[in-house]
């Protein structure tokens, strides 16, 4: 209980005035009201409040990484609201459910009125996207050159102002580089990762080529899988190599940073990895689910529309399909299973290091 | 396309000044920001929204049956409409694990700037709740006195005028109740169910009766329990002992309205059963996840606050938990369950009465 | 209660010795046990207990299409049958984040013992797709390829009957397209829609044409457009036409059952109407829902693997990325939108006509 | 990949004939097949399958537990694990919608040869219950009981050595109890926050006391709620008073652990307590889904069943709904909420001590 505090009532307190009187149907306005117009506004504000939560999540992650240095209390609380991103996105993907039970006939009976109006103008969504990493470069064309056109100035300016920002993309990259762990002492992570790799890649290679019950062709098969994962080592291994591939678009982390981010994966249950490993793990997932998101979208204006022409004037449910996949955010992290050793191909670290990564209670 | 139809933008259809501009946080106001606050008023917000929603829904399934006959074209859109309102029910329920991320700590960094708001005052909640059948003489002790106390003078007005006006649960109890097919010609249905609910019966007592593997105490339980099913079913057929019942509260169906929705169930294969016997599923889902949501709310309020007394001054959890019980709409469909017959106990229908609930095409 | 019932006790009826019997590890086998190993089993089995109930409803309802005639009382039951497995479908995509609690590198530790186990393996989620319309001719090249290939000669012959009967997707196109209503008396109904679309296509024209506020640019794309919808109407319209399009896999449904399918949709509210447009809903969720699961599968797979090669040899993640859009079976109903007309372009169907789509009751 | 490993195939490795070949129909058996008997079957199995994955990992946790000291990499895996556990319980708990899509007609038609199976059997969920810690004398009277009686003797030996080890609770419990934090140097976190408590009340109290806008009858109230808040703190900080109100079942954890919990939990956020915290919150969810579960379960067997007794001879879901509150475990987490301080109340602890609950790194 607190002093001086005025009595505050449920209403007022929620503005449910403004929440609950900003539902106007244009089907109404024109004379022809339709029934199911209610629920797309309402789906659509719904949806908005989301973005706003989102964004008081991100946005306070993004101050945090945005210090220069984390504080280890800190991580804490990050894990805690990109936790809570991942559970509302969640809720978000199944909120598409209550949009599927208009039928394509019943959006018809209202969509005449809002040309041209169109999801593609959420500028919380875009915010919540170029927040997250996805800056204009990493648009596909269409959506490069329509993106601004669009905008009234004055959003205009707010997103270019944001898109000159650091995301959380890179902010997250630039705290996996400085991460102070891979040499310690004389300990060396990465000789130490490139000797346990070679070792396994060279046992991999003679199993392949001893092995009886192979046929030749199963052998030369496994063979040009197993060069491919070579060359796939080696560009781990060699900082230029992998700038290269990363300059075409193999990769999007910097070098050190996917180094820090594998050390983290293989040995996430050491203490002091616990939380790093969570922030990987949580943005993993937010990539995931805004994924599924775009794809369940695309599939459910698929069926409100077939290929008609969205009202935004887009191409539809077709070039929102092919967003799902160019808009991937985190996908490093998908990919990095790629470089993982099983533990048992990997030495423990030695007592010293180890002892480092734990907590010191006398 | 529409002649002479304004253009209409995203955030101005949607008011998105008014939705994203109704979030001001208490505790900042007292100079003392609580980031979760955020969550807080959104979650609620997000409610009330979907509270609109299910009432735009309600209440326009209340304006068909509000009419003196209901055409079967409107059934369909009744049937609709429910389904809809269980989709937002289920994502309403799931929508508790979003304010579960908040702790009780962080709750508590806020709270008591809330006092003495409380979900209580939700008239929205309490307008879907009249609608529904929940009158105020079905509300428990606490509910019913405290209920009318925090209102301001105009709702206490708008849901007293609700509370005059007949309820979805009255509305289809007469619906039911003059369904016209429980005599048709020499067809009585009511003959037709208790010679097969007696002949059943007669053979379960045979059975138990002379079954040699029971012991002498089980052999009594059965036939203990057996009494009680035929005791049932007496009622079921006796239109005063029924009503007897329901006074007491056993049932809230009236008679006749209790035999059509049996008679639905149980040939509810029967083309011109299909859409009654989907209204009643519906309306028993509709129950489900009312109960489920105040089960879980309850849950939610007791981990997040413990013995605590709740901001509205409720005793909290306790309450919410005997109201998940007491609250029940349409517990009868559940129950009656009590009353079902095996397809294999039940005559098939005469072919003339069958042919009467089908469709006659040419 | 049955005369002669031999009691029944829980483990021997749902054999369970068999069924929690059946988990023996690999890893464990060769000394190395992995305790993720069993998580990874049982999610496995799982998914076979469901394609089994899933196979369970769908060979049903896949037996009362191939009857000379579908009683409505058995579309009752088909609708029932198929609401059944999207249910099951759901709670199967949801399935999948409990096989991502399973990190990257505890698959690692046991991967290497299930060589060359692969989920491409299972006959009943074969079975499930050529079942419901996925034949050999629509798979992709890889598919196409290694689909038998893999197979025991048991496996092979069961899957090579099963192609050789028909599919769901085939029976529903053949009932559509034997549907007696599109023409009555002297309403024949193409003609009817034929009109309709026309003169909205004409309006809308004349609307893009007269439209001051768009841009010379806008009104060429406009028209452009129009123009595609204009093509698309006259297929539709244009048995020869459309045949040819559907020849070149622009359609899949034969031209008959695509225009059956249009006047069910436009008139789903008519009751007659209502078990065909439930069926339609239905077969469009359960396309929906697989499409999801592979599209949830193909990222799980990536995040596992990265870009290795997985164990039954495939070429992994991108691989699945494409069945997902090349493997849809009733991709028609979400395309069909783009010949829907709004209710209001669409005369009302004639007194006589609505009667006959009716009930009737003396 | 590995020497000398046999290749393995999919359905071998599965055991697909034995768990694809354990759902045979009693209906079947007595020529009398129902459709819906395999959906009831498989849906059982695939609980079963999911109490296995469940029993796979408590057992784990417990072995974990059981040893003298826990290390903090064990911790890692502990909370990893429970959060696999509360993933499988949301499945399980969607998974009711799925026995829901019977009809209770369609369960009549078989249910007459399962007597007298009942889910009461499942020696998987007592193991389930009774290793989380539900111990005979937490069951009431019915369940204790029926408990023993119906088991075959080589189950009731199973579950009776079960009964004599250690559960989840007891580990838990013993592990909070010892740990090293509450008493550090010259730190001494209880007289710590008896004080902060004292502080905290004290000014509570003299705000209701002075506050001008409470009615008299208010004020009364209000100190009421100040002296039973009062009395909760009081039997907090007295370790006789609390062991009393223990044993009169007021309390389960000790008092020990029950300090050290509300220390985690008022502290999270410092990186020591980040696995023990998340441990908490496990366990908590843990409660919580099962509860729903058995609320859930109770509601879906009242709507199969009506007051019908269950085939397990048992009272139905009258009983059922009883355990829902009864069998709670680690309620205890739940209602602590009572006993946290707001943030703000709570001094900063000692730098000195802050250090010690941090990571190390030179």
């Amino acid at each position: 209980m607190k002093k001086n505090v005025e009595p505050c009532y449920y209403g007022d307190y929620l503005q449910l005035d403004k929440v609950l009187g900003a539902q106007s149907l244009q089907s109404e306005k024109y004379g022809d009201a339709a029934h199911e117009e209610m629920l797309f506004i309402i789906v659509h504000q719904v949806y908005e409040l989301w973005f706003k939560q989102v964004l008081h999540e991100l946005n306070a992650v993004i101050d945090t990484f945005n210090q220069s240095s984390v504080k280890d209390q800190q991580l804490t609380s990050v894990v805690h609201r990109l936790h809570r991103v991942i559970q509302i996105q969640k809720l978000m993907n199944d909120q598409i459910a209550i949009m599927e039970t208009m039928t394509p006939q019943q959006f018809l009976s209202f969509r005449d009125y809002l040309v041209p109006a169109s999801g593609f103008q959420s500028i919380q969504f875009k915010r919540l996207e170029i927040s997250l990493g996805l800056k204009r470069d990493y648009r596909i064309d269409f959506d490069k050159q329509s993106f601004y056109n669009r905008l009234s100035d004055k959003d205009r300016e707010l997103l270019e102002a944001l898109e000159s920002k650091p995301s959380l993309f890179e902010l997250v990259d630039k705290w996996l580089a400085r991460m102070p762990l891979l040499k310690m002492d004389d300990f060396d992570f990465w000789e130490y990762y490139n000797a346990a790799a070679t070792t396994m890649l060279a046992e991999d290679k003679n199993t392949i080529e001893s092995n009886p019950q192979l046929s030749e062709e199963e052998r030369r098969q496994e063979l040009k899988d197993w060069q491919s994962t070579r060359e796939n080592f080696d560009a781990l291994f060699d900082d230029s190599h992998y700038t290269q591939l990363r300059e075409k678009g193999k990769f999007r982390l910097t070098h050190d940073a996917m180094l820090s981010a594998l050390f983290i994966k293989q040995y996430s249950e050491e203490p002091i990895f616990n939380l790093p490993f969570q922030l990987i793990t949580a943005l993993t997932d937010i990539d995931e689910q805004l994924t599924i998101w775009r794809y369940r979208h695309a599939m459910m204006v698929q069926r409100m529309l077939g290929t008609k022409i969205g009202t935004g004037g887009s191409s539809g449910h077709q070039y929102l399909k092919r967003t799902t996949e160019s808009n991937r955010i985190f996908l490093d992290f998908f990919n990095m299973a790629t470089f993982l050793l099983p533990k048992s191909a990997l030495p423990e670290l030695p007592e010293k290091v180890r002892k480092q990564l734990g907590f010191h209670l006398k």
